[in-house]
């Protein structure tokens, strides 16, 4: 292959008004001029899927730059931009058009990118760190955004559905994750993630790889898997039991479940991140096991599926109506067994929407 | 999901000598310390293949960071380094590890993370841009790279195979695509990058991306595609008929074949890489499409489909035994067809072996 690869297809959104929006953030934080460069903060802006773009936004100006690659696609893809074609490395076309305090993203411009564009740049441009900037637009989903998202939870539900027919045990970890896929594959624009299938000890790591290892029976799979469609992204993890289980592993299955319930229940705009965390902490905490929940309770989901706003114990912020995140908690006991138990969720004024349509309650699947 | 994914495993290589290597280099540099934080560049040195890993190396010391969830990864995986548990960011525990002259891969790190490993480390530390280290190494494959590249090949060969019996006329680009990525899904780890079918005029484009339209008899058809095995890469294109073509197509066909084909006979070590670029280069700018042929003739394949060496007229630089890329000129017609045609070899003595068995005759796949 040549150097670069493809993307899909996304589908047109108020481009426009996130330019806009985006224009506004500028003024707050007195930048001129923004460089955007992380390509899924493009995609978003622009609808560009290619592999090399980027953005230059001003009070007036809306500038997307690629290289000649690109020129077709973009042509179909970017509109309401002015499309310049630019040299393979963009910086020398880019630094042109910074102007006065010029922002970029620093958790995403590498040390030397920063340097090419400090020396291209005219002397009156003053490079400005200002990451995140997007990613605050992006945590807010707009209509199209969420109906997407719960399309692709709703095609993830279909292949959970599937699994409880096709059946774990007896099958080892590696053919049912690669089953998986290629129903998501089918039904959709392919997982969000490499599928998790994890049984008995395994599942015990939070990151489990799937195992050429048979899945026996009496014993708990943690399977997490999640949808891509043009672009977005579900995920949802649910514990499944393989026959009857020892009422240990069905006292830590009920512990998670009713963390997961609470955590979520205290999912609303304007609750405080941290705070939600720490309402399915707490429940984990008080039976024991505080130790063995060791990551955070949630995290956004949309273009990336892991992404803006963080259910963490030292999250900042607070909820936005219009947030779709994950809630899983999870107990992890080292060469025994885990529960993990996620649902995706979109935040409303009062509450949320699970998108999310599996059963949580404990489900044998023989 | 929670914030993390997984990855395969990977063979047991001669990891002691990469790291030894690499100690060796910085005396070179002057350096008293290497921070190695690219995750390729981790896995080369370590074997490890989670998400979240970073390396230190000194003249004594190799030091290997990750957070609580890969500890135990890092325990099957990573053997001959001192083995340390970091936090999730690892930043502040990196920053205590380094030493006097310290580098740092400025291509890989942000800016962001820059500042703050300038601001934890100690005040005699002094952080010094030195990419291209761990590059370097990986540019020359030692014997066991070379077996498992030359099986990812012979892996992307055999779908070639299949699709010569399944056919191309008359299935959409997009279903033959999906079909080809099933199939290396089947006989590698998954394919090395997404597959391209491109008829007609899209494969004028070096990018194209599969459409959902049908693939019409008499025309040229792109394919380029290849198996990723334990984490190395294979990469093959070839154009097909899919029945007879008007003279003006066959005509670029040859002329393609004879570029690659000079191209490849003048491979070897010690060749001047700009020379070899140029020497495919000069026979399509001879026919008048020099235009037409708007990428570098090839570039190094290994844990990355794209790494070094390159092969373009700006390239800098001469060819080393051991080196392993593609030769692959193309002549893009726009609105018409496209023609690329590319080998995998690894770089010898005195030339090179062609790791691609698939013919390189215009062959009718109907």
């Amino acid at each position: 292959m040549t150097e670069a690869t493809r993307g899909v297809t996304s589908p047109e959104h108020s481009r426009d008004s996130r330019a806009d929006k985006l224009a506004g953030l500028l003024a707050e934080r007195e930048l001129d001029s923004l460089l955007v460069t992380n390509l899924v903060n493009v995609r978003y802006l622009t609808g560009f899927t290619g592999t090399n773009g980027a953005c230059v936004i001003t009070a007036e100006e809306r500038l997307f730059l690629t290289d000649f690659r690109y020129v077709q696609r973009a042509e179909q893809e970017v509109q309401g931009f002015e499309r310049l074609t630019a040299g393979r490395d963009l910086l020398g076309d880019i630094a042109a058009r910074l102007r006065g305090r010029a922002g970029f993203d620093d958790a995403h411009v590498t040390v030397r990118v920063h340097g090419k564009l400090a020396e291209k740049a005219a002397e009156k441009v003053e490079l400005v760190a200002a990451g995140g900037l997007v990613e605050q637009l992006r945590a807010v989903k707009d209509a199209g955004e969420l109906r997407l998202m719960g399309e692709a939870a709703h095609i993830a539900d279909g292949v959970y559905e599937r699994l409880r027919e096709r059946g774990l045990a007896g099958r080892t970890e590696l053919e049912v994750a690669r089953e998986l896929e290629r129903e998501l594959r089918e039904r959709a624009d392919g997982p969000s993630f490499p599928v998790i299938v994890a049984a008995g000890e395994n599942g015990a790591l939070p990151h489990a790889t799937p195992r050429d290892v048979e899945i026996p029976r009496g014993t708990l799979v943690v399977v997490d898997m999640g949808a891509q469609l043009d672009g977005y992204c579900s995920d949802c993890t649910r514990t499944f039991a393989t026959g009857p289980l020892d009422g240990r592993a069905a006292g830590v299955y009920e512990l998670v479940r009713s963390a997961q319930e609470a955590g979520r229940a205290a999912v609303r705009g304007g609750a405080d991140c941290a705070a939600v965390d720490r309402v399915a902490r707490e429940r984990i905490e008080a039976a024991g096991h505080g130790e063995r929940f060791g990551h955070g309770l949630g995290h956004g989901v949309g273009l990336e599926v892991h992404e803006e706003p963080r259910l963490t114990k030292s999250a900042e912020g607070r909820l936005q109506p219009g947030n779709t995140l994950t809630v899983e908690p999870g107990v992890y006991l080292p060469g025994e067994f885990g529960v993990r138990i996620e649902d995706l969720v979109a935040v409303g004024d009062d509450g949320c929407e699970i998108l999310t349509g599996v059963s949580k309650e404990l489900v044998s699947v023989d």
